[in-house]
């Protein structure tokens, strides 16, 4: 932890993990974990592609991605301080021009892009129902845990709307909704192709579930890959994942 | 292999595995594989269960659910000649009156079976669908591995039309028909609540996926379990497998 200039009270500089690159977080916000760490190294990222992160939080998933040679990457962000302090990571970070930070909702997405241009577009959605699990005394923790204010669907769909055809939509999510997910996946026109199962361990259940869908793709033909184990002894990453941070 | 009085030519008498059973088989046909004994000892299996096996082929499943405890099963299988060596399985084990075994086709359920009797019904139905991978020139094994006579949604709306309220349907697929098989179950009222794959080692791709739904049950809450690991070493079975033996 360091302090900086462009600071705000509350706020600090965390190591991203990658880079050099720092990010502003706070504690009475969403703060990045390793489900974004995961969704980044899990999409299927093509030179020169143009991406967009839906509920970007303080930018982190966008930053991994920047790291793995996206060119460019918009952040779609609903909490408005979390969009400031997204955009001043980008600031900090000399990223300016290769991370565009949006401030506004998934169910409004046809107010800030364009339709079918992106490439790749990617989420970490509120996993929890509403009216399922704790629910945070922070707005801003709750609004980015429970889908309060926008569900699987409105994410699903604003995919859809901006993936250009054959584009893809990487998300990742909780294994209890895999249903769920493949049903708007498929209602929306994007077509699960690769899936894969974080599990602490070989022999525990998964805790996430990371899934790919693509625009416009014929129906079937899922890949399941192996399951992605996070430790390899207990508090030691798999290396796998170290490799991540490399 | 043993041959015994009841044997017509071509057919041979293989062990089951357990409790000193027997089972009809012949080389020109469909012969159970550790696919059956994975979905006989995934399903939920409840005290005096009613259970239907769909496509029961030379009755393996219901020989399993029958070892596991099961009151009674009745195997619907399209295939008249293996049919009639799952009926003389049955007599051979002494389990006439517990196991019956119908010829008929999932298509035709409505002539077979009244509606809503059924507390769990059980599917290892043909894979591959139409025009997809290597057709065996047998009609009987072509049968048995392609959807050729019936698919998918055929034996989910099965499954659907026999379950009572709240009844279980276990089923044992290819997990790149995920996306297919919870649209299915979803479009049919069998919610996916049960998921594990079974893979040959923890770091490998799966090789099938067994799911159980629950008829007329809430969406969501899907349970996904620990993967089913098949080796624990080359050529030697994971302990969980061989405990099916018991």
């Amino acid at each position: 932890m360091a302090t900086g200039p462009d600071l705000e009270p509350g706020e600090r500089l965390d190591e991203l993990g990658v880079r050099n690159w720092q990010i502003i977080q706070r504690e009475d916000e969403f703060r990045f974990s390793l489900d974004a760490v995961l969704l980044a190294h899990f999409a299927t990222l093509r030179s020169r592609a143009r991406v967009v992160d839906l509920g970007c939080g303080g930018g982190a998933v966008a930053l991994f991605l920047l790291a793995r040679g996206a060119a460019s990457v918009s952040g779609l962000e609903l909490n408005p301080r979390l969009a400031a302090m997204a955009k001043r990571t980008g600031e900090l970070n000399g990223l300016s021009g290769q991370l565009q930070i949006v401030c506004g909702g998934v169910g409004e997405i046809r107010s800030y892009y364009p339709a079918g241009q992106a490439d790749l577009v990617t989420a970490n959605p509120p996993y929890r129902a509403v009216a399922t699990g704790r629910v945070s005394p922070s707005a801003g923790l709750a609004m980015a845990r429970h889908e309060s204010c926008a569900n699987l669907r409105d994410f699903v769909r604003a995919a859809a709307y901006l993936l250009r055809h054959r584009g893809r939509f990487a998300m990742i999510h909780l294994p209890e909704r895999l249903a769920d997910i493949c049903g708007e996946l498929r209602e929306a026109g994007l077509e699960p192709k690769r899936l894969r199962l974080v599990q602490p361990f070989a022999d525990r259940p998964p805790r996430m579930v990371l899934v790919e869908a693509v625009k416009g793709a014929a129906p079937g033909g899922l890949s399941v890959l192996p399951p992605l184990l996070v430790y390899q002894a207990r508090n030691e990453y798999h290396p796998e994942i170290l490799s991540y941070y490399r």
